[in-house]
């Protein structure tokens, strides 16, 4: 079995360390980064910045569970806000998710969308980005290379849809930054705020995760309010809707999985404890770099560069 | 439904006309464009180019068919004629999808490995980029405009995955240059050839395609044949292996998708008869354009430059 697979990188809970086969060199990877990295590179999550999502158990009966990791202040306060609120309201108990288009989003909310809104629960007059706290003059001489001493985070990479500006990561998150504002990016698993036409900004009542290419001309253009840390599969594998943009039919309405309940971590007694590598640890420096420059015994023409959505911060349990 | 659902582009096929809403203007769209492009701006796919994969039917006995189109030459053209000799021999008949891995591909073949091939069916000693015909002075102040006049298509877009070099299309694919090189690039659906370890380059008998980020570590490391251009809901929406790399592990044997067939379009009577928007044609330039710059009645805030990744090709059945 192990001849024609073609190998690749771990998952994002990886930690498992790269073993040499006889004889041959330790390669550096970024799954060897993760495994060496010490255990104070990382930062724990705090339960009141998870969501813990359960949805009905698939055909054979397993338990489909969804963690997300909320974004801090002050990228998405108002809908992250009302998002808390929506949780412990127990609102999106008994919703569903209705809406799955290949290679762009999965969409769960109130299929009714009749069903009131706890109280205080609005559309905010808020920005998609935020000021930046400072300018960084990034050369574009300095092209593909990583390098620190910059105001967001350690990184500043290059971004074919950022221009004017460039891209990093501060707090454990991809940020985009130009003409002193900062704001969050739409990669695989990102979730964000279901809208009307604008100036509609959304609720937070309806939320999507990005399940393909990243669809980065949504910056700036929706809420960026988390990304998925666990259970991705559970949102990108569900049979795609035949509807307009990928919405189930009403003949695909069994199509629509129940969500049982979305809490808080901080609500929950057995929550989850999660951690992830701090953004500006020398791990994930080296990590960024290996990402840029696979070099080992697989892959042996390093691309150089790397786009921001395919370097995954790393999260996991704490003790594993 | 429709106040809360966010919107988005048409899938890959559609060619809907976008209709304005009472009192609005009329919003450039790629979907609009594509709808108001002319018959001659099109190419039909010759049905050699077309691999036609018939997946056993789901659950519900609906049927599930793939259809991918073979990358002309020279790109990979030993790995493409070794395809050709495999489904010629209906040597993928009674294979199947073996690995599903969350963000990354979807693998069929013969899971035993032992399946002889074909005669003449070898991993060739091929290189996974060709010489390019020409050099283009690509001048990095250009930035993120698209202009004409180089010999790959008449796009050159920057990109960070290539150092010293850029993106284009050519005769309808995506193509990444740098040092007078050429190479086809891994996309969401893009098809390669699974391998063992370097020098190793792979038969053909071993597939995979893109299910999440573009993958563009893979460039030059793995051949890169062609693409889903239908049916990839298919492939994308499989459960995903718990085994390393996302193999399906004994336990999970019933989740292997048997393949029923593979077979050529020019084998076939029913054979698809599709088409491409040519990459050379106005209307694609005027594509690539809006899906950088989106400024409709949904985006307003247009990224200004955009991911080669997310200016999919338009492809669709011929008369559609």
């Amino acid at each position: 079995m192990k001849k024609l697979l073609f190998l690749t990188l771990c998952s994002l809970l990886c930690t498992a360390p790269t073993s040499a086969q006889q004889g041959e060199p330790e390669y550096v990877t970024p799954t060897s980064i993760v495994a060496a990295s010490s255990a104070d590179e990382w930062v724990a999550i705090d339960p009141d910045d998870l969501l813990v999502m359960q949805l009905a158990p698939d055909g054979a009966g397993n338990p489909r569970t969804v963690v997300i990791q909320l974004i801090p202040a002050p990228f998405s306060q108002p809908w992250v806000a009302n998002i808390r609120t929506l949780a412990r309201a127990e609102w999106w108990d008994g919703t569903s998710v209705n809406r799955v288009q290949d290679n762009y989003v999965t969409q769960w909310g109130d299929v009714t969308e009749e069903k009131p809104l706890p109280e205080g629960v609005t559309a905010p007059e808020a920005s998609y980005a935020v000021g930046a706290r400072d300018s960084c003059n990034f050369s574009s001489e300095r092209g593909h290379r990583v390098f620190a001493d910059c105001p967001i985070g350690q990184f500043i990479l290059p971004d074919v849809a950022v221009v004017g500006g460039h891209v990093g990561f501060e707090k454990g998150w991809p940020l985009a930054r130009a003409e002193h504002s900062l704001w969050p990016i739409h990669c695989y698993g990102y979730v964000g705020v279901g809208r009307g036409y604008a100036p509609d900004t959304g609720t937070g009542a309806e939320l999507y995760t990005v399940i393909g290419q990243p669809q980065r001309h949504m910056d700036r253009n929706l809420a960026v309010i988390g990304r998925v840390i666990e259970g991705m599969q559970h949102l990108s594998s569900l049979p795609r809707g035949s509807g307009e943009l990928g919405f189930y039919t009403e003949e695909e309405a069994h199509l629509r999985v129940p969500i049982i309940s979305i809490r808080l971590g901080s609500e929950l007694a057995d929550a989850p404890s999660s951690e992830y590598l701090s953004t500006d640890s020398e791990s994930f420096a080296q990590y960024v770099h290996v990402r840029a420059n696979r070099n080992d015994s697989f892959y042996r023409s390093p691309a150089g560069g790397v786009d921001i959505c395919n370097v995954e911060v790393p999260v996991r349990r704490v003790g594993e």
